[in-house]
């Protein structure tokens, strides 16, 4: 089961990491992302990260580009699920995401995604 | 990251396996998945299966298992993203997943749920 599914919820998708990422996994979620949100026109794109208990510079890098690449195909990036003693390690080693939104939980990403579109849509007969 | 995450959206909860099964797994993933219907008052939940390419009859009774706890909880489980070939395999294995509703994906399970729901729910002033 060498694959991240990318699951598709209305305007977002959602990817759920759970297993320890390499090189190539992190490439084919990239390479799977783009195609899905091209092929979905999705809006936005929920990292759920819950289940990692370790993010080193390659994930934060991983993730980095994977908004990076989500942003110049119109959709916006939301890590979710971080587990405390994460954002602790993150801290302690001067590791802050840099361009990355977070929200507490896919719920609450989905309201953060929701809200930033709706500001970001043109007012109707405005 | 042996841990099986799940995830909350809204009233329904959100499992994606994208790991082999084993026992000690299937059974924590039990225990979370009960005690998180009753903390969240979870009204469904939605099996993800679209990373999984083999189901035998261990995955099978599982996910009976799981269905059955939800409804006794009150909450209705779906089963959602099986690969053709994974249906096709169920069907000549004779495994028909007694007791579990399928949906083609994500969005497909939540309108199912939504819909039982309704249906379910007393009319307001009626």
């Amino acid at each position: 089961m060498e694959k991240i599914p990318i699951l598709r919820l209305g305007s977002f998708l959602l990817v759920s990491i759970q297993v320890d990422m390499h090189d190539r996994l992190a490439l084919a979620l990239q390479d799977d992302l783009t195609a899905k949100i091209v092929e979905h026109r999705a809006r936005g794109v929920l990292i759920d990260i819950s289940s990692v208990e370790i993010v080193d510079s390659f994930m934060g890098r991983m993730l980095a580009n994977i908004a990076s690449m989500a942003r110049i195909l119109d959709a916006e990036t939301v890590v979710v699920g971080m587990q405390p003693s994460v954002a602790i390690t993150l801290v302690e080693l001067g590791l802050s995401l840099p361009g990355i939104r977070t929200a507490l939980n896919v719920d609450r990403g989905m309201e953060l995604l929701r809200a930033t579109r709706e500001s970001e849509e043109p007012a109707v007969g405005g």
